[in-house]
């Protein structure tokens, strides 16, 4: 297969947003991977955020971050990403290059525990307001499962909402799958620049 | 603005699927941008096929190309994309890399002369027959104007209808503007390999 996954789009999409030094947030820590590849991108002078409600997430992130040397880059927060806005150092708000949603429940552990429309919906908003200029906020649903379905449809709906002179929101995934397949919705907050560069 | 156009997306979509010495299709040449791209990406040894209906159309791209010095990769086909099937050389058929449609008008041209839904889906239907496995299809469809909203529509219906076992569709365009912008769909021929790589 060579069309990227939804999950390897949001990161071709970030990539171009975050800067060495930059400072990142992982709004669904899970197993990690979100966490590791911004890690990487921001560079030992940079920071992330990572956020999960789960023990067992924070562990396997933690792990994973240490086995690749970048644990000290990155600040694990055991909350949920509903209290991004106060987690993130009063500095570090509007300055923020990337923050990534990988919705759904954590891969190999418990299938009930999954986000949710209300949380997830404020939890990216905040994300939102978190941003820098030209910052990107990237979400993967997976409308697969009843509650993901819901929680999906509230994403796209809020995005739709969002205002085109200040945000762009892309989106990306498979069309012709029986099942309902996983998509990613991107928001780029736009520059003072936006009037000039359209 | 970070997020590529959905010009820009066909581009990167099919630079993973055309090979140095390939061969490539440009059903709707128009200004010649697309040809231009992919008589670079199949080099020397490469050819590309051109089409188009307008004089004005063929004249520029030769004329880019001609610039670029890679005109002698490239046979200009002055007919409709509809007969596509056909002017392929025998030998090429199933074995093309990609095929890139542009809909609507040529752009600084007459704008009442335009791709429509009836003919378009007749050269996608050729297009992909072809496509060798693991080659790929780009339809950047523009629903902003009615003729154009049809055809979208045609496009994305047949897109939506094909097997999931022998093609692969992804989409990506922008979600929150007022206007309907255009977007695109990618349509991947899946190899022999395709059930164990699932």
């Amino acid at each position: 297969m060579k069309f990227p996954k939804p999950t390897e789009m949001a990161h071709r999409l970030v990539g171009g947003a975050l800067a060495e030094g930059g400072i990142a947030v992982d709004a669904t820590a899970g197993n990690g991977h979100d966490t590791l590849f911004l890690a990487h991108r921001v560079g030992s002078a940079g920071r992330v955020y990572a956020f999960d409600v789960q023990d067992t997430a924070l562990r396997e992130t933690g792990r994973r971050l240490s086995w690749a040397g970048v644990a000290e880059r990155v600040r694990l927060v055991a909350a949920g990403h509903e209290v991004m806005g106060e987690q993130i150092a009063a500095g570090d708000r509007g300055r923020v290059g990337a923050v990534m949603f990988n919705l759904g429940y954590l891969p190999g552990g418990d299938k009930t525990r999954t986000t949710e429309a209300a949380t997830t919906l404020t939890a990216l908003g905040a994300a939102l307001g978190l941003l820098a200029p030209g910052g990107v906020a990237t979400v993967v649903c997976y409308p697969g499962h009843p509650a993901g379905g819901v929680e999906a449809e509230a994403v796209v709906d809020f995005c739709r909402g969002l205002d085109q002179g200040e945000f762009r929101v892309a989106r990306y995934g498979f069309e012709n799958l029986v099942s309902a397949p996983p998509f990613l919705l991107a928001v780029e907050k736009r520059g003072r620049t936006s009037n000039i560069e359209r």
